[in-house]
């Protein structure tokens, strides 16, 4: 059993929802690791995991649109100092994922067909994003 | 330390929260492992896992009826071409959970007594899905 | 490659968010391993973990209460014996985590300067927790 550890950094665009599916599965690649399991984790309490689908944009569009409603802005909240985006992008973290774990297998990520991996930027502004990428298996 | 990776597939019904836990507790018997990790992977995108109560079904629909408020169908959804039930199936999985990760203690799951591991079919007709189980440990 | 688990037992208060980053810290450093993966998982469906800011107790505060708008005690629950609570805490389980995988990295929780691990008691009343914390690596 081996393992091996990495640290992406993601450059977001405000409220964007980027693909990083293929920057994990470099790692998983290179690991060399045939079987065994994948961690992605986000080094950020304002930004996210999802995996969804990856075949048309709208669904992420409509995720955005969704999600602002269910965490609105406008509401009173007591932690503002950071300006109205910042506490409903801690909640959003709160209900989607801090890290995703995925089976490797043939030496791949064994995501469905229409599945991606996706880091979820809740700010209004862009930023550096820290994602450590765990690999063990054999 | 050892690993054992088996594909599950379960034939589900229209919107409902299907039982796994038996299914997935016989992949950590047959694997020989006494102490470490599984890990349950849902290979869609609408259709996700959940760790719940298992003594009284009720807790069941009840959550079927609230997370249909909460991801409202007649909402206007830009992703509508494969149906009504489609991108409200991926916001659901945006909120739950693509894979649970579960301790492994004396050859079995570490669940507490009132917990059972569930997959939760979000779209409105049957589906075959397929879960990969990944256990890792000695 | 090397594992170790232990089975923490925490008290809370009702409807609290309780810090136990330092309690799974110190599973982490008693275990010697240097990289790896730590995962904390609750056996129960009446509580559940986030990983969170840990620098303004108002994000905690802020959190309960939207979360408490988001899940009513006042809706038309069908599974209502254990009390108004009691269903609200399993529906907010579904959309938290039962589980948590962090990376471990030189012998420490590879979590973010501002990220904070968190057990949310999400009955009305103080309970004992168990929480299983698992530690594989080398």
């Amino acid at each position: 059993m081996q393992q091996v550890q990495e640290t992406l950094t993601i450059i977001t665009r405000p409220k964007s929802i980027v693909d990083i599916t293929a920057e994990v599965g470099r790692v998983v690649q290179s690991s060399g690791v045939e079987t065994g399991l994948c961690v992605a984790f986000v080094r950020h309490t304002s930004a996210s995991l999802i995996i969804q689908e990856n075949a048309d944009p709208t669904v992420l569009a409509d995720l955005e649109r969704w999600m602002s409603e269910l965490v609105p802005e406008n509401r009173r909240w007591a932690h503002d100092a950071e300006g109205p985006d910042d506490m409903p992008a801690h909640a959003r973290c709160a209900i989607t994922k801090t890290s995703e774990t995925i089976p490797i297998r043939g030496g791949r990520l064994a995501l469905g067909t229409w599945q991606g991996l996706y880091l979820w930027e809740h700010r209004a502004h862009a930023h550096r994003r820290n994602i450590v990428v765990h690999v063990m298996g054999i």
